[in-house]
Parts: C-alpha cells; structure tokens; sequence
C-alpha cells in the first residue's frame, strides 16, 4: 500500500438541488478525493488552506477517516473559499450562485515533511501553479501522479495547465473538457491529442454516462450505476477521482489493467456520493456497501459471448 | 433458428451531414432492421409499402442478403415514403427537413403467408395501428415480440400506442422518448413504470453512450463503442434493433443472459451503420468484422476485480 498526497480546495459549500438547500456545509476537491480514497484504508494526507472561520470538527471529520490535515493551512484572519449553487431540475446542469476565493485567492503550498516521500500524488482542481507549486517540492517524483482539473483553467491559465499536463500520468477530465482542451469532438481523437501533451492515460468522465480510460490505442468503459435517484451530485468528479488514486494507492499497480479495476472504483465510489447531500453519505459509508455494489457493476457489464 | 418477421418503412431517405449530402437513397426503418438482421443469416421478411417510383433495384439488393420482400407492396400508381434530414456539426441533434408520407398515410400491412407462423416479430417504428394490425394477422403468439417507436407516436397516436406496447415482450426506444412516456426522469423509474404497461424487457438506448436493458430488478448496460469518426447516425436506433432481434432469432433463446448478448449484438451492428452514408456499410459488411468488433466490446468492458 503506497502513500497518497491530495492537493485540492477545502471549502464551504451551500447546495441548493429539487430535493432541498443546505447551509454551510463542508465541501471542497480535496475533501470529497479524500474522503473517497479513504475507503481504501489508505495513508492519505490533504494539502490545502482555509480560513479562520473554519470549524476545527470539519477537519476533525476527516481526521476520523483516517486523512493527515497537518497540511491543511489555517489562516487565522482570512475566510474559507466558499462556493454556492444551484441545480436545475434534472440535477444534470448547474447554476455557480456564489465564487469566494477568500484564503485561496494567494494560496501557496506546503507539503508536510512526512509527506514528501509520498508515492501517489492526486491533484484536485485547483490553479495550476498551485499544482506544479506542489509537484516542484517533492524530491522523488511519485510512482504516479494524477491531475483532475476544468474549463475554468483552460480559459484563464491555459499556458500553466499545460505545463502540469506536460508533467502527469493521468488526467481526469469531462467530455466537455476533454472538446475543449483538444478542439476535437470525438472522445477518440481528443483522447489522443491530450495524450500528446503529456499523459499517458486519459480519462474522460461522462457523468451520468460514465467514464472512459484511454491508455494508447486501448480504451476501457466504467458505466455509471443507473440510480433511482440522484439527490445530490456535487462532488461526484472528485470522488470518482478519489476512489480511483485510492484504489491504485491500496493496490500498488499501475499496470493498464490495475487502471481499469480504479476507474470501476471510481465510479463505483461516485454512486454512493450522489445519494445524499454533500459528503454525508461519503462519511457513513462502509465497505461492504462498496464491496456489494461492486458486484451490481459486474452484473451491469459482464457477458459472455460466444465468437465463433 | 428462427423465423423473422419485421414490419417497417421502406422509404427514400435524403440526408445531409458536415461531412456531404446525399441525393434520394434508400431508407426507411425496416430496411436498417432488416439489413442488420440478416448478418445473422436467419430467414427474414419484411411488411411494407412503396410507391410505383421505387426501384425494383432496391429491394434485389434486399433479397440478396436473404431478405424476404414478398411482403413489400407496390402501389403502381404512388409514391414511396420520403424523409429528408439534416445534421448539425455534432451529429446528435438534426433538423427534419421534409416528411413525405405518400403510401405510407393509407397502408394496410398484410403479413405473407409463408410468414403467418413466424416466431419471432419485430415492430419497427410506424403508426401503431399498422404495428397492431400485424399483430391481429398472426394467429398464433410468436415467441417473442419486439417493439420499436418513437415521441411522434406518444404525442399523436398515444391510446393506440399504449394498446400495442400492452401486447409485446421487448420495447426499445431512446432516453427522452422513455422520459416522456413514464414521466419520469431517472431512467430506472422510467423503466419500471414502463414494465408495468406491458414489455417484461425494456431497452433504452442513448446513442453514444449505449443502451440499457431492464429485466424485473436486473439491469444491463451495453456500451456504444467510441469510434474516431461518426459519419451519418441515420438508421443507427433501427440498425441496433435488427442486431438485437437478429441475434435472438439466430440463437432461439430468450432468456435474460442471451438479450443481453442482444444488446451487446445491436450495439455492435449500431457501430458499423454510422460509418458510412445510409446503408452503405451495412450492405458490405461481413461476418468477419462483426466477430472481430465483438472482441473490442469484451475489450471495453470486462474486467476482473476481487470483491474480497
């Protein structure tokens, strides 16, 4: 089992969905990645700031989870970065109400010591200077690093995201993402093109739909679970994300294969997520309740064929 | 191997894509059924109407993949149904630009008599009382029946609609269209309400990101394979159902495992149609090619993964 650093935001989040609003509730890429990975059992640690206002229980939260905060900066005098939205009535679109960066606006890394060994690197979403900022301070660079990022950086900072993309072995994007980035269409040529730019694998998350794992010519599929209900689905990226890294850090394989099982992980973890608000779900769940749910992706997906 | 009785259009079809356009080439939703039926080799005919202007051509190239068109009437006197489309630069949205009904608005189906003990009976999209007059013209119950419609018959026709889908065994039809008639939106919901209108099996396919299919509790999930180029969609729906009701009546099984083999089989012939203009790939493809796309669909999708 191989050591796992998290860079991401550590947020206050105010969700509104059809089903009900919450208030200020804990939220955040590295949040909902930890959380996520946490599943695993994995040494995990978060690299992150927030402000004064930010509850100690919220940390001691993910502390419970088995999550290293000493990296997590309190900035005594400033404000937790604070998002806000509402969705609209098929939970498949979203309107950003409210965007404070607050402390995270001149943000600037410190990974731990005991962390600068670390094996696995995942970066959240987050600027990207932040995330080459923490990438430059590890000595040994890691087994394998993975970056999750949006189209709010490749329309800002596009020159510095693709400096980090240059420098990472997977990248976790949306189809929309994945057009964007590449200027191709299909999944297939823009998989291509990103993989030109740096990673070697490359996977582009569908949502609802999915998630495909593009490794050179190979491609891998990870449906999504078809739900009753879809409650919440804020957070449903990063925890993807996070029970994918979780599931190669548990494992210690970064072998094509070993990537399929994580992103049916991912997904898998992404199911549950959804189910309730924020991360009240990801904090009550148990891993037989993993463990059984994998096993409905097995029954959703595997036939046998004859090809004769 | 099994008797195959399919009723449908067999029309012109004039169709416009980023990548050309075409003049009036054959169409029509029997057709794409029927061609991708008979990759399967089984004994297959067609209920139809056609005008006097119809080609005599066409339906030769029908026969010559094995295809029964004795079933085709020919109004001497009219005209051949007639659909003109066009695709935006995406290829999942398109204007209609011109519905012609022709022999199409007062037509009779009669089932051939070589055809009344077929047992197994594929409804193709069209006005459901043609769909339930053929029904009424076979006197003992196939061994199962399949039915493919769309919104246009849930907005015009929908009592006559619910009167057909109480009398088959398999609905296929696409996300918005199963949205629309359950009225609800989660996909298994919308299933569920649908079983209960009559269909023991509910497929719902949704285009590049695969097809559903719903069994009581059970749910399986065939992907559409990413490809690197879509070149015209049109025809893909029916050519997905000629693969799923070819593969059954080749096999003669209809338990929940050999559908889901269906599926898989619709998505794979599905995969092929869009390749080329109109029927142009379905016409010349081969065995072969099946089986070997049949190896990327295991490809795509399997995987091993401990549930310990």
């Amino acid at each position: 089992m191989g050591k796992l650093l998290i860079v991401g935001t550590v947020a206050f989040d105010a969700i509104e969905t059809p089903f009900g609003k919450t208030d200020k509730i804990l939220g955040g890429a590295a949040t909902y990645i930890s959380l996520s990975a946490s599943q695993f059992g994995v040494h995990s640690g978060i690299v992150s700031v927030v402000g004064g206002d930010f509850p100690t229980t919220y940390l001691e939260r993910l502390n419970a989870r088995g999550i290293n905060t000493d990296g997590v900066e309190i900035i005594e005098d400033g404000k937790t970065f604070f998002w806000s939205g509402k969705y609209h009535n098929d939970l498949n679109s979203r309107d950003t109400l409210i965007t404070d960066l607050n402390v995270l606006a001149d943000f600037n890394p410190i990974v731990p010591e005991s962390f600068l060994n670390t094996e696995f690197l995942m970066l959240g979403n987050l600027h990207p200077a932040v995330q080459m900022g923490v990438i430059k301070q590890i000595p040994k660079r890691p087994k394998l690093i993975v970056l999750d990022t949006m189209n709010f950086w490749m329309d800002n900072t596009l020159d510095e995201l693709m400096e980090v993309i240059a420098k990472i072995d997977v990248i976790t994007i949306n189809d929309e993402e994945a057009r964007q980035l590449s200027g191709e269409y299909s999944l297939v040529k823009a998989a291509r093109k990103i993989h030109k730019m740096g990673p070697e694998y490359v996977v582009i998350k569908k949502g609802e739909n999915g998630a495909l794992l593009f490794y050179n010519d190979e491609v891998f599929f990870a449906p999504a679970l078809p739900l009753e209900e879809v409650f919440d689905p804020t957070g449903a990226g990063d925890t993807f994300a996070g029970g994918f890294i979780g599931y190669i850090a548990k494992t210690n394989d970064i072998s094509f294969n070993n990537m399929k099982r994580a992103v049916i992980s991912g997904s898998n973890l992404a199911s549950f997520c959804v189910e309730k608000f924020g991360t009240e779900r990801m904090e009550d769940l148990t891993y037989d309740e993993i463990r059984e749910r994998l096993l409905q992706f097995k029954l959703l997906t595997q036939f046998e064929i004859e090809l004769g």
